[in-house]
């Protein structure tokens, strides 16, 4: 059965998932790469990289992945739906290889990308956008890749299968909370928790 | 030398280290126990509880200490302060054993309970309220033993040592957040973390 997925996200402490302000230089704000040195120092990014428990929940990402699902805040920093070239972060051959739909207010043409991605827009409700996304997905699993609002409102929406939250120990005070409107959400999960010697904390919630 | 020390302190998945709202039946509002199941487990609250690694934690609570400074909402619920008689929720042998510093601003002669525990009460800083608390601790560290406004506040002031936080993998939703204003507080500490077969994870901040 195909499932919604969610990995790798990562949160501070204070359970921010991005800091402030976001811009084309900052996708993560104030945040720069410190929610993800966990997993640029694993093969999963960088071919030199540790092979232990960070990369073994990393490389979960693409496994079995059929789509993607995520936020105007992913695709672009914030105007981007005024700039027509605008293609996403990732260059001519973006990392999702899957049909990849992004929720925006402001829908346009689809883009076909290097390496079998295409961005699809959509401005449906996470519902609406799961179906059509698992439709394209083929049988495969859909990840919802983000940003923390999105997250946010599939977990709210019931809509989550299995997540993969990595908790990084810094305390970011500032930008967008992953949790907020979520409470009691754990009830609906087995939550595992596990530390990683890199001072990361994985927790994988699977749906009950 | 005498140390600056807190043990024990657990919050949810969301920062909360309580609920809302405290009311004399609810301490720790609508968290209930949650926060501290994982430490009644042990033999550390209960004779028949576990002596793994939630045990080796909790228990630390008490090494060396020579008096604690609490925050007025720890010491007892909203308008305790108009209550003569209230001499807090622990009973006539609170769990301190040691002179205990009640931060209020409305201060009130010491009383003193049972097993050696005094509650004394100070309107004043938090630094001076350790210069205070450390002569009465007699070269033993001070604990500072919460609620979270009053350790946000320490922490804030750069006067702890050691921290020692209990996450559990829980989403309150609401009530008094740990980490508000602490923006990169960690920058002052080695963190190491550990995840128990309970579901919680230990944090300790040590001070560089």
């Amino acid at each position: 059965m195909s499932r919604t997925r969610i990995h790798n996200f990562a949160i501070s402490l204070d359970g921010f998932a991005t800091g402030e302000p976001q811009t084309l230089e900052t996708p993560f704000g104030h945040a720069g790469r410190r929610l993800h040195n966990w997993m640029m120092a694993t093969r999963f990014w960088d071919p030199a990289g540790s092979t232990g428990i960070d990369y073994a929940f990393a490389q979960r990402n693409n496994e079995g992945i059929g789509a993607e699902i995520m936020g105007a805040n992913k695709f672009g920093p914030p105007g981007w739906q005024d700039d027509p070239d605008w293609k996403g972060w990732w260059g001519e051959n973006p990392p999702f290889h899957t049909p990849t739909f992004v929720l925006t207010h402001h829908p346009r043409p689809a883009i076909e990308m290097d390496g079998d991605t295409t961005f699809h827009f959509l401005a449906t409700t996470p519902g609406a956008a799961l179906e059509i996304a698992r439709a394209a997905a083929d049988g495969l699993d859909v990840r919802i890749g983000g940003g923390p609002s999105v997250v946010r409102d599939f977990l709210a929406a019931g809509l989550v299968d299995l997540m993969h939250i990595v908790v990084v120990p810094i305390v970011l005070g500032r930008g967008v909370r992953l949790w907020d409107g979520l409470e009691g959400i754990e009830a609906g999960y087995d939550v595992e928790v596990v530390a990683s010697p890199s001072g990361v904390t994985h927790l994988t919630f699977t749906r009950k």
